[in-house]
């Protein structure tokens, strides 16, 4: 019997994101017995309120200029997070699955969602509803799987927002040399919280350590005045010091604010990491007669699709792809994953590892990969990163002078459920 | 006789400098009496330290790749301002001209260094040297020439940062649309201190107005709480809004700090007008159940290549050229300019204007370009930037997946004159 499918997004969006979206929709239509293809308008919380965009009946344009259209906004993400207690939240997601005749759950997001995914699954099973629950990773931060890289090689996103800080500081040095006169010190923030994988991307712009780039990540900790004193000995030496630090680099309290996953949102801290360290570094005096300034980026970095890594748009789209075949072949319980062979070939399979494996897992970044000095990471990383950022810049389709991205068509599942109202929206 | 040229830049580098650069280069080669093109290293300073890179000597190549390399990492720009009561350092540079036989003096930069050229030509035949000084204009800013448009019709580099916020906005368009449950309000702060051209070309990404965009220029100033207001509204109608404010928008003091023109510089501010704004917004709660988040773009909103525009590397290519035919035919004491058609058919022509009254002259944004609502730009604004963006995406050369950029030889004019500390560089 035909069933439907239902794909949900989760946490930060990316440049790939929606790649994976095209790979699912596109993948559904190699199986007979599934049928329509819904899309939940903000995540989870668009199944909650039955909000389901008729992703089978948009035009083929529009899917495949998914491949362009950076983020989701076509489909958006939330972070509203299904907690254990909101079992009203939990029942109420099983009678939209029934009412739709929904068959197959995609959840698209990081660990947390593999958690939900997971748990969605187990309750459907309970519930005498036949549902296969698949997760498809993503995040640019790289924090989904083990630190030993054998649930996933990579993040779908990672090597696009590596690909953006390759140019970033590329462009950053040429600014820094043209300018440092004025302007010795350049500091430039890095999301990515805990885990340093987006600071040390910086490296791919200068793999052979030819310019005078400190990489700060959280994992390498050191007081304000160690960080001063190294970017004095650069000044001193270099006449000028790019600095790169992760959001999430300790320099005392920032106002960090908490989403409602529990993670530490920087993008709404009362201050940022770079703009204390420029501040003490121009308090010390360390640029001598220029100052220190700095860049925070913030979103751009996850969706500056002029910067896109082809390798990983292709990666995401397929990621898609073997989600809807895990689901479709009654594979339920798993997220497709991306694993690498161990050659210095570049060479990728794609394969499933359990949902309860990647929710319960934690990814670290490999503290052999960061060297000595702490402020730079070795070419061990490099190897690793380089060929998640692909060789070449890509092509946007341009109408008018403005990028043309995915612009769907609002037809929706009609309604079949009384108004619902999610249990964390409720006063 | 045979005479060198010498060209320095000043300021704050720009997506193009280095095609007028390349346009100074390439266009000595068609006089016979033009010798050596030398380019001073960090700008005036360069001149000062006798510190000239030989142009002429460089690779072809390298010469051709100036049209991707953004900034002018490869030449370098300084803030050195020569004050005339700095007298020593004029007369060094009339030295320096002399000891290197130089015929023309080529000022890249904005009103202040078509002063300083006009001091320098003055002070030249009062030496009894036969110097031709011409001025190039550049600022991301368009802030050179006069309100009316009649000195110049735009300056090079504004074009590239203006696409950089268009297509900045197409995508945080995207990202707010997507994340808007959990990040409703999304604030980007765009550079200009006063003048409000770079957050006005937001603009370019909505031109009919169908987002839930506000722009907040410096010359339309309200207080925090109108602000709010405002941003509260548009949350209430659209869920989401998108903010685009000026670096110079009066939140209060930011702890800016001021470079040696006596500009201020908010690169290196203490604070920022962003986070200014969502602390405010966070604080009162506008967001509702989500928060506000910003990103400062800072220098890549003039460095990142990928968006420049091809339009503006054209002209400022023929900005550069024309400075160079005004010098080379005895044309001294103007700067090149490029002025506009009044036709809604976008052509333009390169001509010339006094250093005397471009250093005099102050533009301000058109008051009748700015809406009644104070936060937004009208359609005669569009009118005029649209073209100045051009069509297309740049096509950048990777080589090894990073961008090929101009590498300059160390071949430098040979040192004739003893050491010389600037004025303003002594203790």
């Amino acid at each position: 019997m035909k069933k439907n499918a239902i794909i949900a997004q989760s946490g930060g969006p990316t440049c790939v994101i929606n790649s994976s979206l095209r790979g699912v929709i596109e993948a559904a239509r190699e199986f007979d017995h599934v049928g329509t293809v819904y899309g939940a308008c903000h995540g989870i919380e668009g199944v909650l309120k039955e909000e389901l965009l008729d992703l089978s009946a948009q035009p083929e344009e529009e899917i495949s200029l998914l491949r362009y259209t950076p983020v989701a906004g076509s489909v958006g993400t939330c972070r509203y997070k299904l907690k254990s207690q909101q079992a009203e939240d939990f029942e109420r997601v099983i009678d939209v699955f029934k009412a739709h005749n929904i068959g197959y759950f995609l959840y698209n997001g990081g660990n947390d969602s593999m958690d939900t995914a997971h748990k969605i699954a187990q309750l459907a099973a309970r519930r005498g509803l036949d549902l296969t629950a698949v997760g498809v990773p993503k995040t640019i931060d790289n924090d989904v799987g083990d630190g030993e890289f054998k649930l996933i090689d990579h993040t779908p996103g990672y090597g696009s927002t590596a690909k953006y800080w390759l140019h970033s500081v590329q462009y950053a040095n040429e600014e820094n040399k043209g300018s440092c006169p004025a302007d010795p010190v350049l500091v430039l923030q890095a999301m990515g919280r805990k885990i340093g994988f987006i600071p040390a991307a910086a490296r791919l712009a200068d793999p052979k350590r030819e310019l005078p780039l400190l990489i700060y990540l959280a994992e390498s900790p050191r007081s304000l005045d160690e960080l001063a004193e190294q970017v004095n000995e650069t000044v001193k030496q270099a006449g000028r010091c790019i600095v790169v630090i992760s959001e999430g680099f300790q320099v005392g309290d920032v106002g960090a604010v908490k989403d409602s996953f529990g993670h530490t949102s920087f993008g709404a801290s009362r201050m940022t990491v770079a703009q204390t360290v420029i501040n003490f570094l121009n308090q010390k005096s360390i640029a001598a007669k220029g100052s220190a300034r700095c860049n925070v980026p913030g979103t751009d970095q996850r969706h500056s699709m002029g910067y896109a890594s082809a390798v990983d748009l292709d990666e995401a789209y397929r990621l898609g792809q073997k989600a809807m075949e895990l689901a479709a072949t009654d594979q339920g319980g798993f997220m497709s994953t991306i694993l690498r062979e161990p050659s210095f070939i570049y060479s990728v399979s794609y394969d499933k590892v359990p949902l309860e494996l990647v929710a319960n897992s934690e990814r670290t970044f490999p503290a052999a990969w960061i060297t000595d000095s702490g402020c730079d990471v070795t070419d061990d990383f490099i190897k690793y990163a380089k060929p998640l950022a692909g060789e070449d810049m890509l092509s946007l389709p341009m109408i008018g002078g403005r990028q043309r991205m995915t612009q769907f068509q609002p037809i929706y599942a009609p309604k079949k459920l009384a108004v619902y109202v999610p249990e964390a929206d409720r006063k």
